[in-house]
């Protein structure tokens, strides 16, 4: 018996693959039945203009408020979204098409391109695989699990973080039953807007992304408006996330991103009004940016990131001693902990061993706040 | 003033980058100092061949006993192989020739043909960066930090895991002093013999492998000797493996690229015995595989990797019990903690958590027997 045979297959092309363990699969032909997630018993989460626009589209296809085109784009880039539902299915695969292939050197397809598969009930998911593709496909066929026991399961399928998707396609047992995702504790949900570390960038798969890690610890869903790069705290987003219904919290995680110290001075006390002016009672959590790896050498960018720490804190304790109970600051150079030179891919962007230190760090502080 | 425009230079492509913290760097005409490391004062670290090929290589060129041909390709990729000099110099940068692009889906081009740099000295190694370049080069020059303040620092670089190096050449400031590493406590090796997780797959920058971890904390040379997806512990290896001088300890994990069991009952003792022929005192450490995130759905997997952990378990203290004191096991199912499943990237190969959560187990295992 070969172990790894057993959970990845030979691959079959004519040239001999150096290790076949990190080789795709290739596809199986089995019976299988093909559901569009965008039908019911599905529950497609992070996703607040779904039902609107009815694509996989994180703002609306016509914003009420003008949207940069980068921001447009990266709007149709899927992270944060969760595909849920119930299965006693004993085999579960993914069929995707996407906007195109894997373009980035700093993070492997997996986490661009890829959809991971969580196990289990609220609070207690298990991750159990990610697809497996080529590095240059735009769309492709993966096997998740199979031979498993044919028991009631809970699915939670975590949609690629840095590519378009145009259709997706869960593939089940043709003798399986699928029913709805037992829903969540009620319909408040939790937003999370920032640059590319709340979009995952760096990350090894969809599911360790911090919002998506901490979406696992609350029975509440998550909304991660992450714009990876374009995150400035444009007015216009604020009024836009200030029509997603029924927020349980808004975090404001978008230093890094910002075009100047001066233009966060100004853009974060407007974006906060504007929220407020919508949802007066709403808590909202500013969280200033995490520490780089090359702070240690180079007190310049220290100095730069703390002031603008500073600033962050300083506008929060301004508005709550006007009155704003519910604004709240998150120090972000906390968050990797003591050993965050280690925490990073590139110096700028957490690994998984980050985003773990993020989600471990944020629990805590989103349980307060959630009284969770 | 804009913060990560200072970290990451803006791309001055046509086409306009989505995120441009996302994007490398374009080369910069500066003046450079380019050094090849395979001449004085650098030292190259993992290659126990080097002096007599002139290759970054990890095995002999003209082995004296045959190896398939996929381990001799492998042996191409210089996993673990690091670069250690002292310098003054105010930047640092790495022009590379690779013998291909980065072809794999399941992890990022930055640790497949990637450089990562750390600074400090033997045991307070910190993270600065990683080399920047395009999804599809196959040679690249990337600037690893500059603006540094003038003073003397202890500089390691971690080599591409999973790609051919032809060339390399060290940009060190022309005016900056560069003088040898201040050498190792002792001349012997920590030599790690395994798989693709020995190899490094998955993590997200050279310097996550665990080999490379565990080598910031030991005041020795670390040769990898991770073959992805073909360490099936051919006698051929054990008799090349025993030609390298001067050992401090020997790891073998490669149980998760054994054909099947019964090849591992009969492969472990005979490369131990082999090995036990050229260095009789030497200790030997026997890792059994890490646990696969399917286990926890996957009775049947779970107990097969039990049966060859205690399959190799078994033969170290058989061959304990007739007299070899130096022969250590290791439960591999314990290295990535009770949260294994979150720790890799495919459900078989971690992430730099997972390889984070083996090495911080794995320390204290090498300390005692290494007597550090």
């Amino acid at each position: 018996m070969d172990l790894e045979e057993s959970i990845v297959e030979k691959n079959d092309k004519a040239t001999l693959p150096i290790d076949k363990n990190l080789q795709p699969e290739v596809p199986r032909y089995d019976q299988w039945e093909w559901y569009s997630p965008l039908t019911s018993p599905f529950l497609i989460t992070g996703l607040p203009w779904l039902a609107q626009d009815g694509l996989y589209r994180r703002l609306p296809l016509r914003p009420s408020h003008p949207i940069r085109s980068e921001v447009d784009r990266l709007a149709n880039f899927p992270t944060g979204v969760q595909v849920r539902f119930k299965t006693d299915s004993t085999k579960l695969a993914v069929r995707i098409i996407l906007a195109d292939k894997a373009t980035m050197y700093q993070m492997p397809a997996t986490v661009q391109c890829g959809v991971d598969c969580y196990i289990g009930p609220m609070g207690k998911q298990k991750y159990v695989n990610t697809t497996r593709f080529e590095l240059t496909q735009t769309e492709y066929e993966s096997v998740l699990f199979e031979a498993f026991s044919q028991e009631m399961r809970e699915v939670t399928l975590n949609l690629p973080l840095y590519q378009g998707v145009k259709e997706l396609w869960i593939g089940i047992a043709p003798e399986a039953a699928v029913t709805a995702f037992d829903g969540f504790a009620s319909n408040k949900k939790v937003l999370l807007y920032g640059t590319s570390i709340t979009h995952g960038a760096c990350a090894s798969r969809p599911g360790m992304a911090y919002p998506n890690q901490l979406s696992r610890a609350f029975p509440l869903e998550f909304v991660s408006l992450g714009f990876s790069g374009n995150a400035q705290g444009e007015p216009e987003l604020a009024h836009l996330i200030s029509q997603i219904s029924d927020p349980a919290l808004l975090v404001l995680d978008y230093e890094g991103n910002t075009p100047s110290t001066e233009h966060l001075a100004e853009s974060l006390p407007t974006f906060i009004r504007i929220y407020r002016n919508v949802h007066p009672q709403v808590p909202i959590l500013v969280i200033s940016q995490i520490r780089f790896a090359r702070e240690a050498f180079d007190e310049e960018l220290r100095l730069r990131r703390e002031a603008r720490k500073e600033l962050q804190r300083g506008i929060v304790e301004c508005l709550r001693q006007e009155g704003d109970a519910h604004l709240h600051f998150c120090d972000g150079a906390e968050l990797l902990g003591e050993d965050y030179q280690e925490c990073t891919a590139d110096g700028i962007h957490p690994s998984d061993l980050g985003y773990k230190h993020m989600a471990d760090r944020l629990r805590p502080v989103l349980a307060k706040l959630l009284q969770y």
